[in-house]
This record gives C-alpha cells, structure tokens and sequence, in this order.
C-alpha cells in the first residue's frame, strides 16, 4: 500500500523501459532551457535533487557515488593533473572532486546549457561548494563536440567527460570523432574518463561505447559501481589513455592527500570496481 | 510525464523510506498466508516478479545478479561441497545455482512458508527449473532459527542464508546465536554465505551484520554487486569460514565447470567484488 507523503509532497519519478525510480518530494524549480527540461525537487531523502528532462541526475546526499568514481581514478592516476577539462559537469559536483587536488592549476568546465549552472549554484549550491569561487575554475558555456574540435593538440592532463544519456544535447559526446579529438588534445601520460551508462539498463550503449573508446585509444577499461538514483543503480565508468594503462595505477601521495574525505573510492575500491565486469559482458567485449 | 501503462497493465512499487521503485505489469496472484503477503506479477520489463510483503524479492528475467553472488562464491571454494544447507530460497533460484555443481550430493532447503515454495514452483517455475525434480534435493517447511540448532555437529560443508530483510519471519536469521549455531554445523573447509543487505539502504543492519559475524567466524568478508531490484540497487553477501578465508580461493576446476552459463560471477568478478568496500563502509568497520 503507498504511504501517505507528507502534506505538500509528492513522488517524482523517472521513468525507463517499464521501471521507474521515484523520490518523495517537492518541486521547487521547473524551466525549459534552450536544452532541455530542468527541474530540482527537494527529496525527503536525498536533499535537493536535479533532473534533466524527467532523468534523475544528481542530489545533493547522494552525489559522492558518481563525482568521486568518475573523477578520482583518472586525477589520482594521471601523470600529471596541471590541466584538466570537464565537458558537461555543470552541477559543479565533477569540478568540486578535482579541485580537492593542489596539483590542479586549472580547470575548464564546458557546460552547453548556461541554466544548468546558474539553477545549480542557486539551488545545489554545496554541490560545486567552493569550486564555484576557486580561481583555477574557468566556466565556458559552449559545446563540448566544438571545443575539443577547436582545442589545439596536447591541451590536457586529464578530459572528464561528465553528461547526461546519449540523447537530447548529450547525443555528440558518445561517437569516435568526439573520442578522437579528445585522445588529440590529450597530453602523454594523460587519462580520459567519461561515465559509460548501467550495464544493465543501458546495456548496449555502455558496450558500444566502450568498443569505440578502445578503437581510439591503445588503452580503456570500465570501472563498475552504484549510483542509486540512475536506472537500475548499477553504473559504470570507462578510463582509456595511451602507452599504459595509467588509470590503473594511482599515485599513492596523491591518492592520500584526498582518501580519508571520501565516501566511496579508495584505492582498493577502485582496483576492485575495474575487476567487477559481469561475466556476460565480458565475454561480448571479448568477441 | 509518466507514459500510460498498457491496457491492463500497472505500476506496482516497493516503498522505502522516501523512495519508491515500480515494475510495470499485472498482478497475477495475491495471497495472506501465515507468515507474509505474498505477491506475484506479470511485468513487462522483468518477466513474473514475486514480492513478500510489498518487497520486490526476484524477477525472472533479473534473479541471476542475486543468486549467482549469493551460492557461486562459496559453491566454487568450500573445500568439499556434498552437503548443502540453503536456509529461506523458497523460490528455488538458489537451490538451482547449487545443484549445478555435480559434486553437491544433497542439498537441504529449510524454507518456513510453504506456500513461497508451491507458489514459486507454480508462478516462477525457471527459477528453481530441474532443482524441483532433482533427487539431491531435500525440502523442509521448518524454521531455519531451528533447524540449525537442532542439527548436529559439522553436518554441512555449504551453509546458505537466502532471506528476506531482517522484519517479519527473516528477523531471527541475523543475530548471533543463530551464525553460532551455524558456524557448530559447518565442517572444516566449509563457507557460510548469507545476503547482507545493502550497504546504501540498509546502511546500519549491513554493518552490524558483517561484525556480528565476525565475533563469531574468523573470518568474514563481504562483496558487493547490483541487483535493480532492491532497495538502492547497491546489494551485498558476505561470506565467513574458519581457519581461513577459503571463499577468496576459488577452485579454478569447479569454477570452469558453471562459468559460461554465468551472466554475473567469475573469478575475476568476485575478487573485484570483495575489493568493491566503499572507503566509508572500510573506515567503520575498522574502528
């Protein structure tokens, strides 16, 4: 039997192939950008919550499950973290995990939707926290497909690419040329890491796109986890560089400097999610 | 914008504080026995589903990412595996994954609801599939709390804990003088394994949960994966034996025996899975 929510509250849910995922809640924001439908509810359970045309993106006390694993592996790995780029990202959580790093000097956020930034620092404003102020932030409210098109060779130490599913503005940054160009501007040493979709929810998508990651670069593995807010929970990421596999071998001093604050990665965690493939996935990318 | 079911189709959700996740589908069968509800569905995404008490508990098309974590980590590394002893598994999907392996002559499965039994054999017949008519196989309607106390000394080399969460009939599987009984009826070389809840949803309970065990056998681990299903997605099983931690030795012969008809579990997969602790998991139960 449903429990009655609270006066004034309601379920929010996202929707997905005959399953859906909701949160008890309120509304506190709904706009259509020039991109897409953004809308934040206040969640009984997670806090404040953001959804992008009815997805369930990010919130604010559930958050660490995505930012540390797709940010962590590649700046705790990378040879050197001087210059990182972050495409999409623009709640601020992607860019508040890497400027925890010292070594960062500067950090380009490319984010296509202008309002994902604004709303995120008025309503999810600990999600960014003091990334929003840090100096070595440089916000660019562009297309990601453009910028690493336009981006001269060896630019980066480390792209993240941080985005929604592969549809809507999304779409660009799941195809071989976006790879290409982001292998291009990537330095020696360097890791790319982009979120590769569930396993399951999501299974051909996440295959494909790490058949093509591994046609561009010599190198790329996905790392799998849980982020309870996305469909079916179970989510993975993909890290690719060139000459080694850098991504999996963190740097024992940096990985210190930035271990004992968070929630999920450790080096442990980290060397056990790469080995956590489900074996029928496994043996499609062994075909 | 929540898509319109298909005609005589529904949502049906499980409620857990603040959160809700629905399968779309028809229920097929609702029943009050003595001990629980006990509901079946057709769903569209998941094939027949059966809930215990408004709690999702398998699925046809989704059981193997519980059951295959739950029995193949300590079916391929007890030292010997003629007896088996599953605890609750009324619907037969963990006596399936048991008696693949040839080398289990008798398996005894302690389930204290006889209609979970009847009905999953009517409802989910896959699930249990050749187990139901295997002669190794032995059914007692009995509580478990009682069955290992009353059974002699080392009397199993496999004990299998597959129940429900720790309210209604499952509560008296985690608590302490039940893992001691336990632990008295395993034999030298055997693994104890039972599902630990989810480290995200049932934060509390899955941390008292490995250290309870821990009192009791010298070593327990837990690993984790991903069953959509449940609460937060995020679902662990943590495995105890003596004198060593025989379930992280894996025995490569009788592992190659079941690996390719596995959609989750390989070797590999479960040393990634017991690596997978999140770091704030590892720092509590350090202290």
């Amino acid at each position: 039997m449903e429990p009655k929510p609270a006066s004034l509250t309601r379920w929010i849910d996202e929707y997905h192939n005959g399953v859906r995922y909701g949160l008890e809640g309120k509304v506190l924001f709904n706009e259509k950008s020039c991109f897409q439908q953004i809308t934040f509810i206040e969640s009984k359970r997670y806090g404040t919550a953001l959804l992008l045309d009815g997805c369930w993106m990010t919130a604010e006390l559930q958050e660490k499950s995505y930012h540390e694993c797709l940010v962590q592996p590649a700046l705790c790995s990378a040879k050197n973290i001087n210059n990182v780029l972050i495409i999409g990202g623009g709640d601020g959580g992607t860019a508040r995990e890497c400027l925890r790093h010292a070594e960062v000097k500067r950090l380009d956020l490319v984010e296509i939707d202008r309002r994902v930034v604004e709303l995120s620092q008025k309503y999810l404003p600990t999600l960014g926290g003091n990334a929003w102020t840090d100096p070595r932030l440089h916000i660019n409210i562009n297309d990601g497909v453009e910028w690493v098109k336009n981006k001269k060779g060896a630019s980066y130490d480390v792209i993240i690419i941080d985005s929604s599913d592969p549809q809507g503005p999304a779409k660009g940054l799941f195809n071989k040329l976006f790879f290409e160009n982001c292998k291009r501007i990537l330095r020696s040493g360097g890791v790319f890491a982009t979120q590769s979709e569930s396993p399951e929810a999501f299974r051909k998508i996440h295959i494909e796109t790490i058949k093509t990651i591994r046609e561009v670069f010599d190198f790329a593995d996905p790392l799998y986890g849980s982020v309870p807010l996305y469909p079916s929970g179970w989510w993975s990421w993909t890290f690719a560089a060139m000459g080694k596999q850098f991504y999996k071998e963190p740097i024992q001093q940096r990985a210190q400097t930035i271990a004992s604050q968070c929630d999920i990665w450790s080096i442990e965690w980290q060397t056990g999610a790469f080995k956590s493939m489900p074996a029928s996935i496994h043996r499609e990318l062994s075909q």
